[in-house]
């Protein structure tokens, strides 16, 4: 079985070693924009030869794990050269352009929405891990649009790799998402940005911040070219939850000018619910 | 040698399981207003006899591990008790004020200001643990005001913790810590508000997230008893970095309005120089 993965950092990069692991006799076909990371990936094992738009019908399967704005790119003609046998599987963050893109195209049953609800703050075919998606959700839109044979394979390899797979409507998910990732990692580099403006004093960061700063803006760490484009694809629903996660932070500000110890007080304890939800979530 | 710990939260109960680590013959003397705490650090061994009002003047060192604005009331009359030889060390989130309020105080240099950046989300003796400070940083202020051979001890104790020694001005700590974990604690307390209120369905939380966000709303877990003094007793600096944070979110949010792909691009771009800080504090 030939696999063609293209965008070979963290995601694609953990799809080819999670095909390896998990699918007999397949053989791994790469293609990244970055030369360097194509040539990491065949010394890491990752891939096996490279993919090309020459060889993009000689596959059965391929990932497109790049930015969500060179899917946008990209998509139709793929799915123009790809073989009518083949399945092609998009893996990024938001997924209502996406399909919408899609949508009238003469192979759209050949294409599978998804979204793997896993990562780190690390890029790049070296931060690639065959189990990063083990135990992790896997987020499939629009099924009922995909032909039910490549489906059914691509479900049977998701379950084989122990994701949790879930359907959810391409809008719905871009709402949900914006809520539990989009906005996370806006809170985070806005933060890193504060901070490192605020406090010119680099060396008191390394004295004094402990555990909770490092926690609270690893994902600033996070590459631009992925979420850049994601920021402006969920825009809808991102401004949406920004403005009220401003709003709340304007609203504390004026409770801790006003002193009100009493407010800030029941502020906090209503959100430590989130403990509850936190454990949902372990 | 008697050692009393006022408040047997997270940070004193491990302040006490220290003790008795790295201190030889000490006995454990503690207090705390909540008697299901109280009976806790008895079962779990943080100490082996009761504090009281009545027994202040017999311990050598007394450790003051309570929300800092109940330093602020309990600390002129906990110097008046104790006895000619005795320690008083506070070990809050917040300096200036605590220094400000015991500088006349006829037993000042019988007092040491502290400030261990140690903790975790967690709170109560349960959480407590006696590797908790080792290798971290603990701050001191106002070291020249402490009598010398009481200094000496303290710092002595602190070397066998393994903690790394700093000492600092503290105006200069209460801005630097505004900077580098009071802002993150708000930054995640209304992100986690923000997000129960905009996301009622509990489910696709925890279907959905994945550990970033876990990741920046892990703070908001933490207790407001001792959070809400702080922001109250560090306000001026808090409300100087709030008010860049608010203002840095504004921006970005016209980016994402204006679909300025580059200019997202490059703060995110810039913001990743965190690494390099996130580097240095590991």
């Amino acid at each position: 079985m030939k696999i063609g993965v293209i965008g070979l950092g963290l995601i694609g990069g953990s799809f080819a070693l999670s095909a390896k692991k998990s699918i007999r006799d397949c053989s791994l076909f790469g293609m990244d924009n970055n030369p360097e990371h194509l040539s990491q990936a065949f010394e890491l094992g990752i891939i096996n030869q490279s993919l090309t738009p020459l060889n993009y019908s000689r596959m059965d399967v391929i990932i497109l794990a790049i930015p969500v704005n060179a899917v946008l790119e990209i998509i139709l003609t793929l799915l123009d050269q790809i073989n009518d046998n083949a399945l092609l599987i998009d893996v990024g963050s938001t997924k209502e352009m996406i399909c919408e893109k899609v949508k009238l195209h003469s192979k759209r049953s050949q294409f599978l929405a998804t979204h793997p609800i896993a990562g780190t703050e690390f890029s790049g075919p070296s931060a690639a891990n065959k189990n990063l998606f083990k135990g992790k959700a896997q987020i499939l839109c629009e099924v009922n649009k995909t032909r039910p044979d490549l489906l059914e394979w691509a479900v049977q390899w998701f379950k084989n790799m122990e994701m949790k797979l879930q359907e959810m409507d391409p809008i719905e998910h871009d709402q949900h998402i914006a809520y539990v990732s989009h906005i996370s990692h806006i809170s985070s580099f806005m933060l890193g940005k504060t901070v490192m403006e605020k406090e010119k004093d680099e060396k008191a960061i390394f004295d004094m911040a402990g555990s909770g700063f490092a926690s609270t803006v690893r994902l600033a760490k996070s590459s631009p070219s992925m979420w850049a484009p994601i920021f402006i694809q969920n825009k809808k629903n991102i401004l949406d939850v920004l403005t009220e996660y401003i709003s709340n932070l304007e609203e504390f500000k004026k409770l801790i000018q006003a002193n009100d110890y009493k407010s800030i007080y029941e502020k906090i304890e209503q959100t430590n619910a989130i403990k509850g939800i936190l454990e949902g979530i372990k």
